[in-house]
């Protein structure tokens, strides 16, 4: 392959450049701009005009109260030249956020979706909610520069197509770009939950310093987002991280997550549990809450669960040897009452033990590494017309 | 993080692509070369002298017979400019391998090291073995731009020290680039032997067109190297594809590779045939020809086996999703009788089975990778002098 290196790519790297510093500051000097990002007046310069072509930069005068003489001219990011959409839809409900090109979520609604749905009803519901999002936000539909979605199950790198999914088994064959392309009049991406949960957990979560991670989806299923070097890894078909390979491990054929293993293997602990409560919450909530009462039984099935659950990570940071696990999913709000236990055990299984963090983000994580990778689209579109 | 992109960049990465074609090529007219890169002629004509300054080509008359008029230049590259060498470290030998900078091999050699070796006499023995290589292909010491050495074991990605390698248990700690950098007066790198392969595998093996692979190294112990979108996937500490997970899996602990199953659950049928057999080679090679040749234990034995390593080999698959694997260490020979069961069982344990090739490098991937890392090494730091 020969490639040749141009002047349009210098131009592009000088410009990201001057985003960076930009999208950090209220309003900057030209001067004090070049210096930030290291490049020379002239050059900052021709960037300057370059991003307020492309309308992602606005210059201001300095207003600064007591300022004498002639106004000197700022710089500053135009956050509200557009705006993006996270969209996480799952097997409940659908989570739907909204931010500015700084990514300032402006807002981010739930709406139910009933398990039973099929396919066209539960896209009218995403839809729905996206609507409703947007009216809060006071977004309008053709201010959204990009949106992305994540589903569970296995997404096509290349084409966006979801290859399997075991929990929403009609998604089976859809393209989630196309169907909720039509919607936006702005491209859609989508990718598998778990790795855009990694992405919000590297850009706003407890996985900022690390390259190497791996952000454990550990709620009703077990599912897995995986970065190494700070570059997602998916796989060649998009099905990396996923970890139905417990069902290899413990010989449970289904139970995954674990919601999955409380219905499974704490089915009696559960339905005894369920006849002195009236509430409305999931199996894993329940054992959850009774082992955190003092009840003994759900205490030592919780135990077994974790222990399994614990065996999948270990295999997983023996293979991978990353830096950092981040246990997310519903069941993250629990925190050190699962994390302690998991922690406990991987020095049984690996000499490189890896740290193990719960999530900050919580069920939050997936929409806010949806809008960062809206926002990566955004960008990158809007760069690649400096050269056109 | 401020950065920007500028001239000597540029300068660079026109000098490899210009030194892309000229690798493959024996000489070449300057207005061909330009061609061929995708470049103008005047920034040729400056990558030209950029690499003819650093050595790496040289300037020749066209002699073609019966040409007319003025001999036209012609530019070639020097692959005579320096050497490297491959070494691959092992537990019961040590192999190197020389190379000319076209990465033509001029010698492999093979020198036995007995397993009971201490550290100095190992790596005594290594120093031999690289020694005798260098005789044999005629290079002087003061040629060699670059050597890499594998070894069993888990290898710090940033330093080259051994963090912990279960074969050779002196070896931990060991700092393999400053012990044998002492002996070239050139960089020494390492790395651990499975990801090495798998770099050799890309280059000159099986695995040329994929940008996905899993190589495992399946011989007495089990190992993997991993690529991932064409990069070595290391994990944070170098620990990635430590496949000590078969223990995990199969609760047989220290019964990892194919030799140490077959010595593990193996045993009475390895010395029922030791008793009719002169065979000095493992049990593995053993039991292989034994099921060849119709022993039925010997077949069945080599089943449960290769059962075993099919479950560590789908868990990989399902995890990270890879297009290709390739199964090699000494055990390659064995060929589709090795390769055979695993495929047919891989099915049922990921629903997006990749390929799976037995190494045609045999033994050799691993000083193939590392004769390339040793050159991309040597080109990478000839062309930091372009800018001195």
């Amino acid at each position: 392959m020969t490639s040749a290196a141009t002047a349009p790519l210098l131009r592009r790297l000088n410009a990201e450049t001057v985003l960076n510093v930009l999208r950090d500051v209220e309003a900057i000097r030209h001067t004090e701009l070049a210096d930030a990002a290291g490049l020379s007046r002239p050059t900052v310069d021709a960037v300057i005009e370059d991003l307020r072509r492309i309308g992602l930069i606005a210059e201001v005068e300095d207003d600064t109260p007591g300022r004498r003489g002639r106004p000197a001219r700022l710089v500053r990011f135009r956050a509200e030249r557009g705006h993006v959409v996270g969209i996480d839809i799952g097997v409940h409900k659908c989570m739907v956020s909204v931010a500015d090109l700084r990514g300032v979520v402006l807002t981010t609604q739930v709406r139910s979706l009933g398990q039973e749905l099929g396919r066209k009803e539960r896209l009218d519901g995403v839809r729905k909610a996206v609507r409703e999002a947007l009216k809060q936000a006071r977004v309008e539909r053709s201010a959204v520069l990009a949106a992305c979605a994540a589903t569970p199950g296995i997404v096509d790198p290349r084409t966006g197509v979801v290859l399997t999914c075991d929990v929403l088994p009609d998604w089976k064959g859809l393209n989630l770009r196309a169907e909720l392309g039509r919607s936006f009049g702005a491209p859609v991406l989508s990718d598998n939950d778990a790795n855009l949960a990694v992405v919000g957990e590297r850009w706003r979560g407890v996985a900022s310093t690390s390259e190497d991670v791996i952000y454990v989806l550990a709620g009703e299923r077990l599912g897995a987002g995986i970065v190494s070097g700070g570059q997602v890894f998916r796989g060649h078909d998009g099905g990396a991280g996923e970890m139905a390979f417990l069902s290899l491990l413990e010989h449970t054929p289904g139970a995954e997550g674990i919601g999955a293993l409380a219905s499974h293997i704490g089915k009696e602990v559960v339905a005894r549990l369920r006849e002195h409560t009236s509430s409305l919450t999931g199996d894993a909530a329940l054992l959850l809450a009774a082992a955190r009462d003092g009840d003994t039984e759900a205490q030592q099935v919780l135990e077994e669960i974790l222990a399994r659950i614990a065996r999948a990570i270990g295999t997983m940071a023996l293979l991978l040897n990353p830096e950092l696990i981040v246990i997310g999913g519903g069941v993250a709000a629990a925190g050190e009452q699962i994390a302690e236990p998991i922690r406990r055990r991987l020095p049984q299984m690996t000499s490189l033990p890896p740290r193990l963090e719960v999530s900050a983000l919580g069920d939050k994580a997936v929409t806010v590494g949806a809008l960062r990778t809206a926002l990566d689209s955004v960008e990158s579109s809007l760069l690649d017309n400096l050269n056109a």
